[in-house]
Protein backbone atom coordinates (compact mmCIF):
# COMPACT_ATOMS: atom_id res chain seq x y z
CA UNK A 1 0.00 0.00 0.00
CA UNK A 2 2.33 2.60 -1.40
CA UNK A 3 1.57 5.50 -4.15
CA UNK A 4 4.86 5.61 -6.20
CA UNK A 5 5.29 9.26 -6.26
CA UNK A 6 4.48 10.01 -3.11
CA UNK A 7 7.58 11.67 -0.83
CA UNK A 8 6.23 9.90 2.39
CA UNK A 9 6.23 6.57 1.01
CA UNK A 10 9.56 7.00 -0.20
CA UNK A 11 10.85 8.07 3.42
CA UNK A 12 8.81 4.94 4.63
CA UNK A 13 10.84 2.25 2.03
CA UNK A 14 14.30 4.75 2.83
CA UNK A 15 14.43 6.11 -0.58
CA UNK A 16 14.63 9.46 0.66
CA UNK A 17 17.06 10.16 3.86
CA UNK A 18 15.24 11.50 7.22
CA UNK A 19 15.93 12.10 10.92
CA UNK A 20 13.57 8.87 12.13
CA UNK A 21 13.04 8.78 15.52
CA UNK A 22 10.48 6.57 16.35
CA UNK A 23 9.13 3.10 14.30
CA UNK A 24 6.22 1.00 15.26
CA UNK A 25 3.97 -1.29 12.91
CA UNK A 26 1.88 1.34 11.95
CA UNK A 27 3.62 4.64 12.07
CA UNK A 28 6.89 6.44 12.02
CA UNK A 29 8.13 9.65 13.33
CA UNK A 30 10.56 11.88 11.78
CA UNK A 31 12.09 15.34 12.72
CA UNK A 32 10.14 18.24 10.19
CA UNK A 33 12.46 19.48 7.59
CA UNK A 34 10.69 22.98 7.89
CA UNK A 35 10.38 23.11 11.97
CA UNK A 36 8.03 25.18 13.25
CA UNK A 37 9.85 24.58 16.39
CA UNK A 38 13.04 22.70 17.27
CA UNK A 39 12.46 19.22 17.75
CA UNK A 40 8.89 19.53 15.86
CA UNK A 41 8.29 15.71 14.54
CA UNK A 42 5.98 14.17 12.19
CA UNK A 43 4.11 11.19 13.01
CA UNK A 44 3.28 9.71 9.56
CA UNK A 45 1.41 6.61 8.87
CA UNK A 46 3.36 3.33 6.99
CA UNK A 47 0.57 2.66 4.75
CA UNK A 48 -0.13 5.26 2.29
CA UNK A 49 -3.74 6.55 3.18
CA UNK A 50 -4.07 10.80 1.75
CA UNK A 51 -5.65 11.88 4.80
CA UNK A 52 -7.12 11.45 8.49
CA UNK A 53 -10.52 10.07 7.06
CA UNK A 54 -8.82 7.22 4.94
CA UNK A 55 -6.59 5.97 7.53
CA UNK A 56 -7.85 2.27 8.57
CA UNK A 57 -9.49 1.26 11.84
CA UNK A 58 -6.40 -0.57 13.08
CA UNK A 59 -3.45 1.88 12.59
CA UNK A 60 -6.45 4.54 13.71
CA UNK A 61 -6.99 2.69 17.04
CA UNK A 62 -2.71 2.90 17.41
CA UNK A 63 -2.15 5.74 16.55
CA UNK A 64 -2.66 8.05 20.22
CA UNK A 65 -0.53 5.64 21.33
CA UNK A 66 2.28 6.35 19.31
CA UNK A 67 0.91 10.41 19.74
CA UNK A 68 1.84 10.28 23.20
CA UNK A 69 5.32 8.41 23.36
CA UNK A 70 6.62 10.61 21.03
CA UNK A 71 4.90 13.53 22.11
CA UNK A 72 6.33 12.47 25.34
CA UNK A 73 10.22 11.99 24.25
CA UNK A 74 9.96 15.50 22.03
CA UNK A 75 8.75 17.22 25.30
CA UNK A 76 11.69 15.78 27.27
CA UNK A 77 14.44 16.13 24.70
CA UNK A 78 13.26 19.73 24.11
CA UNK A 79 12.52 21.08 27.14
CA UNK A 80 9.46 22.33 26.31
CA UNK A 81 6.42 22.59 28.59
CA UNK A 82 3.41 22.35 26.15
CA UNK A 83 2.74 20.82 23.01
CA UNK A 84 0.40 21.09 20.14
CA UNK A 85 -1.05 18.34 17.80
CA UNK A 86 -2.01 19.69 14.72
CA UNK A 87 -3.47 17.19 12.08
CA UNK A 88 -4.49 18.95 8.27
CA UNK A 89 -6.54 17.31 6.17
CA UNK A 90 -6.97 18.88 2.38
CA UNK A 91 -5.48 21.99 0.55
CA UNK A 92 -7.46 24.28 2.24
CA UNK A 93 -6.61 23.01 5.71
CA UNK A 94 -2.69 23.74 4.48
CA UNK A 95 -2.36 19.62 4.27
CA UNK A 96 0.47 19.70 1.25
CA UNK A 97 1.85 16.21 1.62
CA UNK A 98 -1.26 13.80 0.73
CA UNK A 99 -0.29 10.58 3.12
CA UNK A 100 -1.72 11.17 6.64
CA UNK A 101 0.58 12.48 9.03
CA UNK A 102 0.31 14.57 12.68
CA UNK A 103 2.66 17.36 13.41
CA UNK A 104 4.12 17.54 16.97
CA UNK A 105 5.00 20.96 18.05
CA UNK A 106 6.74 21.55 21.09
CA UNK A 107 5.75 24.92 23.55
CA UNK A 108 7.33 27.10 25.39
CA UNK A 109 6.30 30.07 27.12
CA UNK A 110 7.61 32.89 24.59
CA UNK A 111 8.17 30.89 21.42
CA UNK A 112 6.41 33.41 18.30
CA UNK A 113 4.29 30.74 17.87
CA UNK A 114 0.30 31.34 17.48
CA UNK A 115 -2.11 28.62 16.21
CA UNK A 116 -5.36 30.34 17.91
CA UNK A 117 -7.99 32.20 16.26
CA UNK A 118 -10.28 35.14 16.47
CA UNK A 119 -13.31 33.84 17.63
CA UNK A 120 -16.67 34.04 15.30
CA UNK A 121 -19.82 35.40 16.67
CA UNK A 122 -21.85 32.24 17.34
CA UNK A 123 -25.62 33.52 17.41
CA UNK A 124 -27.77 31.32 19.07
CA UNK A 125 -30.29 30.28 16.16
CA UNK A 126 -27.26 29.76 13.97
CA UNK A 127 -25.62 27.41 16.37
CA UNK A 128 -29.22 25.49 16.29
CA UNK A 129 -29.62 24.87 12.75
CA UNK A 130 -26.01 23.84 12.83
CA UNK A 131 -26.40 21.73 15.74
CA UNK A 132 -29.19 20.18 13.50
CA UNK A 133 -27.53 19.87 10.18
CA UNK A 134 -24.70 18.18 11.70
CA UNK A 135 -26.73 15.64 13.73
CA UNK A 136 -28.37 14.90 10.75
CA UNK A 137 -25.14 13.91 8.65
CA UNK A 138 -24.53 11.64 11.79
CA UNK A 139 -28.01 9.86 11.72
CA UNK A 140 -29.24 10.00 8.42
CA UNK B 1 -13.13 10.50 37.01
CA UNK B 2 -14.94 13.22 37.31
CA UNK B 3 -13.30 16.94 38.63
CA UNK B 4 -15.86 18.65 40.19
CA UNK B 5 -15.00 22.69 38.99
CA UNK B 6 -14.28 21.41 35.42
CA UNK B 7 -16.70 22.84 32.77
CA UNK B 8 -16.24 20.24 30.41
CA UNK B 9 -17.26 17.64 33.33
CA UNK B 10 -20.55 20.00 33.53
CA UNK B 11 -21.09 19.88 29.81
CA UNK B 12 -21.03 15.68 30.21
CA UNK B 13 -23.07 15.42 32.94
CA UNK B 14 -25.55 17.72 31.62
CA UNK B 15 -25.39 20.64 34.28
CA UNK B 16 -23.94 23.32 31.82
CA UNK B 17 -26.08 23.26 28.02
CA UNK B 18 -24.25 22.27 24.84
CA UNK B 19 -25.27 21.88 21.50
CA UNK B 20 -24.45 18.26 21.67
CA UNK B 21 -23.58 16.34 18.13
CA UNK B 22 -22.21 13.33 18.84
CA UNK B 23 -22.12 10.64 22.07
CA UNK B 24 -20.25 7.02 21.98
CA UNK B 25 -18.93 5.64 25.34
CA UNK B 26 -15.54 7.57 25.61
CA UNK B 27 -16.03 10.72 23.58
CA UNK B 28 -18.67 13.58 22.95
CA UNK B 29 -18.75 16.01 20.41
CA UNK B 30 -20.16 19.68 20.56
CA UNK B 31 -19.65 22.82 19.09
CA UNK B 32 -16.98 25.17 20.05
CA UNK B 33 -19.19 28.47 21.30
CA UNK B 34 -15.97 30.15 20.14
CA UNK B 35 -15.91 28.91 16.90
CA UNK B 36 -12.73 29.55 14.54
CA UNK B 37 -14.96 29.08 11.42
CA UNK B 38 -18.62 27.54 11.90
CA UNK B 39 -19.58 24.10 12.58
CA UNK B 40 -16.30 24.30 14.63
CA UNK B 41 -16.78 21.38 16.86
CA UNK B 42 -14.69 19.69 19.76
CA UNK B 43 -14.60 16.31 20.80
CA UNK B 44 -14.30 16.01 24.40
CA UNK B 45 -13.84 12.84 26.55
CA UNK B 46 -16.19 11.70 28.96
CA UNK B 47 -13.95 11.14 31.47
CA UNK B 48 -11.67 14.05 33.18
CA UNK B 49 -8.29 13.96 31.72
CA UNK B 50 -5.93 16.70 31.91
CA UNK B 51 -4.41 16.38 28.42
CA UNK B 52 -3.47 13.42 25.35
CA UNK B 53 -0.80 12.33 27.47
CA UNK B 54 -3.09 11.39 30.32
CA UNK B 55 -5.70 9.84 27.87
CA UNK B 56 -6.34 6.26 28.66
CA UNK B 57 -5.20 3.41 26.44
CA UNK B 58 -9.26 2.40 25.95
CA UNK B 59 -10.42 5.74 24.97
CA UNK B 60 -7.18 6.64 23.03
CA UNK B 61 -8.00 3.50 20.53
CA UNK B 62 -11.06 4.80 20.30
CA UNK B 63 -10.37 8.52 19.21
CA UNK B 64 -9.91 8.44 15.60
CA UNK B 65 -13.10 6.51 15.03
CA UNK B 66 -15.01 9.03 16.69
CA UNK B 67 -12.75 11.96 15.02
CA UNK B 68 -13.47 10.61 11.56
CA UNK B 69 -17.35 10.12 11.87
CA UNK B 70 -17.65 13.69 13.49
CA UNK B 71 -14.95 14.97 11.06
CA UNK B 72 -16.61 13.74 8.26
CA UNK B 73 -20.38 15.12 9.25
CA UNK B 74 -19.14 18.59 9.77
CA UNK B 75 -17.65 18.63 6.20
CA UNK B 76 -20.90 17.34 5.00
CA UNK B 77 -22.67 19.88 6.96
CA UNK B 78 -20.44 22.89 6.38
CA UNK B 79 -19.73 22.27 2.83
CA UNK B 80 -16.17 22.52 3.69
CA UNK B 81 -13.25 20.86 1.48
CA UNK B 82 -10.85 20.82 3.99
CA UNK B 83 -10.47 20.76 7.93
CA UNK B 84 -7.65 20.77 10.32
CA UNK B 85 -7.51 18.27 13.81
CA UNK B 86 -5.92 20.53 16.12
CA UNK B 87 -5.04 19.39 20.01
CA UNK B 88 -4.02 21.71 22.32
CA UNK B 89 -1.53 20.49 25.44
CA UNK B 90 -0.59 22.97 27.97
CA UNK B 91 -0.42 26.70 28.94
CA UNK B 92 1.93 26.92 26.34
CA UNK B 93 0.02 25.48 23.44
CA UNK B 94 -3.41 27.49 24.02
CA UNK B 95 -4.72 25.03 26.23
CA UNK B 96 -7.67 26.97 28.06
CA UNK B 97 -9.75 23.98 29.12
CA UNK B 98 -7.65 21.15 31.14
CA UNK B 99 -9.28 18.66 30.31
CA UNK B 100 -8.86 16.35 26.58
CA UNK B 101 -10.30 17.89 24.06
CA UNK B 102 -9.59 18.05 19.80
CA UNK B 103 -10.74 20.83 17.71
CA UNK B 104 -12.16 19.60 14.35
CA UNK B 105 -12.23 23.19 12.16
CA UNK B 106 -13.88 23.21 8.67
CA UNK B 107 -11.96 24.67 6.29
CA UNK B 108 -12.74 26.71 3.05
CA UNK B 109 -10.58 28.34 0.52
CA UNK B 110 -10.82 31.71 1.37
CA UNK B 111 -11.78 31.50 5.33
CA UNK B 112 -8.97 33.89 6.57
CA UNK B 113 -7.79 31.00 9.15
CA UNK B 114 -4.22 30.39 9.00
CA UNK B 115 -2.55 27.79 11.49
CA UNK B 116 0.84 27.53 9.19
CA UNK B 117 3.74 28.86 10.65
CA UNK B 118 7.26 30.36 9.20
CA UNK B 119 9.88 27.57 9.22
CA UNK B 120 12.93 28.00 11.81
CA UNK B 121 16.49 27.03 9.57
CA UNK B 122 17.29 23.60 10.45
CA UNK B 123 20.90 23.08 10.41
CA UNK B 124 21.53 19.19 9.66
CA UNK B 125 24.18 19.17 12.96
CA UNK B 126 21.44 21.01 14.81
CA UNK B 127 18.94 17.67 13.33
CA UNK B 128 21.31 15.10 14.04
CA UNK B 129 21.62 16.18 17.86
CA UNK B 130 17.67 16.82 18.12
CA UNK B 131 17.37 13.21 16.57
CA UNK B 132 19.79 11.76 19.09
CA UNK B 133 18.66 13.67 21.96
CA UNK B 134 14.88 12.22 21.19
CA UNK B 135 15.57 8.90 20.55
CA UNK B 136 17.90 8.51 23.65
CA UNK B 137 14.49 9.44 25.13
CA UNK B 138 12.46 7.12 23.65
CA UNK B 139 14.72 4.01 24.46
CA UNK B 140 15.90 5.24 27.89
Amino acid sequence: MEKTDCIFCKIIKGEIPSHKLYEDEFFIAVLDLNPAAYGHTLIISKSHHENLLDLGDTAGANFIKAAQMVARAVIAATEAESFNLIQNNGNFAGQTVFHFHAHIVPRKQIDGLNFSWIAKSAPKGFMLEMTEKITRELNP
